[in-house]
């Protein structure tokens, strides 16, 4: 195949997942594209506990045929400790809540930790990994910690979570993988010097496709588009009938689209931003310093625009 | 004239400044109105110290050739005493460092305290006064500390300040009148039953007038507007040319023409609201419980459209 | 007699209370000193509503044949409105729940507010009033911001509240008249800067007395003694049946008896003071600055060894 | 040697510090006890940086003549990032700034981390390990969340850090190890269910030395006693000669001696703690849960009394 000889465009990704039907989704669209190469997945507590999180990850492997990408096990708590849940929208299992009697078992999971991998698979690759974080940042906040030059060694952080404008999804202006995990967010933006892309929660609000879109979607004639029904179910109820919401967003595919594909992201934000931490109803919440109140050198790139008939025709591909 | 006989449409405003050039054209958008009745100025610390608003306040007065006015002195500090200065924007007397040898003397000031006069008015007009409220909340979170029955007699409160959005104007989240007091403005949104209208930072930057608008409004032949012209123009020095911005806003003067115009409003989000008093980096911000988090019961009706042109009539009028 | 004459060696005494037993016998022993001149007694929200207090300060000086006190209502909540609670301890009416069918009505409740009385009196008897403060310190606060000149016009300062060693009885680092206003705490010892003498609740632990000497105290034979021995079966019950506790302590008596006689504080830290706000488990804990971390110039003085034998001298001639 | 008969009565340590001279004693204190087994030293930011602790921690087994254990480094900065100094206790290189010119050198550090080290290590002598923690405690931090079951792991873990009575050395309220990491004073104290047992900041002021016993420690004909009386005489400058100290405590020595025999700690309060995170002013205490308001059910060991004979007798034995 093509791809093959012009290796050096490869997408050499990572990605740290709560996996959680987003990831799932976030996960296929990587899988699906011919030139990205998944390194590998890490698991941690966010959506579902790690333990679900890594039943769900091995799953969507396996509806997708391709066991051989390793899967690894990461913190099964937050940095400091005080679990958050996500079940109301994700199922107890945190995958729909339709349980497959022939699951992979955890005896797959690889031996070595999430965080450990993190940093190995960093230096195996240094300067071409693209880490895509759909979930808490507890696993990254760890690494860096752990080991101080490996954000250095990160070619991009893509990450779906925060707020811009403080309108919350969990705390009144907290965004879930933020609010789930307000030290490692904070850790992550303050000690990341490497591009980082922020797809907000905001953005996805603004970015929704319409559930028509999502019929077509799903009715694919493939095993793919089959399992990504099953396990969406459970949240398209939630969203469409209880809360009457006009459409959806897959808001971790947005985080891995700007990954895999450098001219899906049409316009950014280039700002610094930090995490406040001890407020009574803001803690968790993305804050931007468009004041360069911080006196920070490091800016992220906050998505505003992207190119939603790419993102579409990456969406579709995933399930096909 | 006609709007003496019909006593009973009437708009009876108290007006709390810290004058301030917008403060200024709040009160001179009052004065120029004549179906208000402006029952008091009471004078807080904020743009500047409170002497400097009370002398400022005076001098506007003077302009309109409204000297029977009554002003009051109020606090001279926010209720936890850490003192915000806002020289930079306003000059250092507050309004625009034009200074006048005639200037009326602070012997002109009424004896009775600002929060002792809002209590007795709202009591002397029970369910009929409108508060406008375009500088920090200190007076009026003192008065319902003094008088709990105090907010109750109010027929409205009209406050210019804080933000929807997280875009602070003074620190990364704060706008300026909540940041230079949280305390009150937590005071003041959290004790104040009644109908309560805000005319929040982002919603002012979404309404600026065009700086050829301004040269329109500044250059009718009238003294107040020679008044203007004088006292703004530091401030508009520090906009146009050191900022760049293409227009301004004078933000307390939405609230104001909130209160006095009915119509001007024309759409709302009625949400409960709060202010974060503890965090790092969002203490001051106004925080927005879409969510119902809070389980309040009282909701304040944020501007989200105006009517434009009846601000522009309304503004003109202010300094005919 | 005597002491007419030398009105010179008078101790003008203001006292802010939340009547409560304890205050109960502050007010006392200060009644029962023929050098203390009670100038007013000024209520406020604490250990029972406002109004509890103002009809147990009534009933207190009924009890001491001394209705000519002026009797003050203050403020009947916190300055952030988070009323705690403290009826455990105190009773439902915060005095014993012994009922007097025929005790004063509110009506004899000065028309004037306490803070402003506060203010008045200051003026009056400038540079030689003690306020002695065994409450919440809301009204001492909306004093100071009401009128910043209030606290240089005080001869002295003596408040009961405050932890120094972080042990706390109301939550785990904060003593109930600072945990029930911390605000309001920080803003007395921040901008008062009168001589401030501060009896904390460590310093009120070390100084109980025995079940037997109240045993005596209240075996007097007086109106006073029978008085004191109903409103205080409730808490001595709490203290000595439920709490085991070997002793007891009258804690706002110590701040009273600090004010009315100068040898009896025999040794004082002399150290600048705050109270922590924005803590999660320390909000209204004393702050303590042995460092000079705060570069404050006023320093406050902590009681550390007492006379005792001329505090039991002053309580038994409370009830005589 | 009869001790290594009786090898089920050895004491099986793991040390992690930030040498430092307290934490040198400490070391020199587990070395000089044959019934210590010590499995091993990590190393972490604190008084100084990891690479000088690292590189303080060889010269301490060189001048103990034992260079066969393992010393492993460990992170570089606290959980949150932000470090703080200490070089004018310690001198910058936190061990008195008297340079060894034969120092061995980093390469003599393990390439395992410390965080890796000591899960691998509590694994290998599970339920036998004594930890003794004389730093800020973030590599215990790190380990808890890299491996949840490791605290479960732990024979003891022995702590020095943290303030009872809010009596701070680095800030107004709080201990250096726990004002250098809150947030892993916190995880510690929240996520270690092994028996801990604390020997505070106001512990070790209780338990000073006199100068003169430290001229006889000192005075030891010894290798060690000459090393220990180069690397002190900085600290001791500035506590004798700058703060006019009328004695020492080498604080880390207490949690060591507490450690390595039971029968030196006399008396205990058994009582939860936590850390506060968000005060203005307490950030980095210790909070004790007297009333059990956290419904914590771990109850960690605050040291009260302990033999100082034995203390003195460990003390001389470990400069022998």
């Amino acid at each position: 195949m093509f791809w093959l000889l012009s290796g050096h465009s490869m997408v050499k990704v990572l990605v740290d997942v709560d996996c959680g039907v987003d990831d799932a989704s976030a996960i296929m669209m990587a899988l699906a594209d011919p030139e990205v190469q998944l390194l590998g997945i890490t698991c941690v507590n966010g959506n579902t506990s790690v333990e679900n999180v890594c039943r769900n990850t091995l799953r969507v492997l396996k509806a997708c045929r391709r066991p051989e990408i390793p899967v690894f096990r990461g913190a099964s708590r937050p940095i400091l400790g005080n679990v958050l849940m996500a079940e109301a929208f994700h199922g107890k299992d945190g995958l729909g809540d339709v349980p497959d009697p022939d699951a992979p078992g955890l005896e797959l999971i690889q031996k070595e930790g999430a965080v450990e991998a993190m940093i190995r698979i960093a230096n195996e690759h240094a300067g071409e990994v693209s880490l895509v974080a759909t979930a808490p940042l507890t696993n990254l906040a760890l690494a860096v910690r752990l080991d101080p030059t490996f954000p250095k060694k990160l070619k991009g952080l893509y990450i779906m979570g925060g707020t811009t404008e403080a309108r919350g999804n969990t705390t009144m202006c907290a965004e879930f993988n933020f609010a789930a995990d307000p030290e490692a967010a904070y850790i992550v933006l303050n000690d990341f010097p490497c591009p980082t892309y922020i797809a907000s929660w905001e953005f996805t609000c603004m970015n929704i496709l319409s559930w028509d879109f999502y019929d077509q979607w799903l009715d694919q004639d493939s095993e793919k588009a089959r399992f990504m029904k099953q396990i969406f179910q459970y949240s398209r109820d939630v969203s469409q009938r209880q809360l009457g919401e006009a459409g959806f967003a897959f808001c971790d595919a947005f985080a891995m689209a700007a990954a895999i594909d450098k001219s899906f992201v049409t316009e950014c934000e280039e700002v610094p931003v930090t995490v406040e931490l001890a407020g009574t109803y803001t803690r968790g919440m993305m804050v931007i310093d468009r004041m360069s109140y911080l006196k920070k050198e490091h800016k992220a790139f906050i998505l505003q625009k992207v190119d939603m008939e790419k993102f579409k025709t990456l969406f579709m591909k995933a399930l096909e």
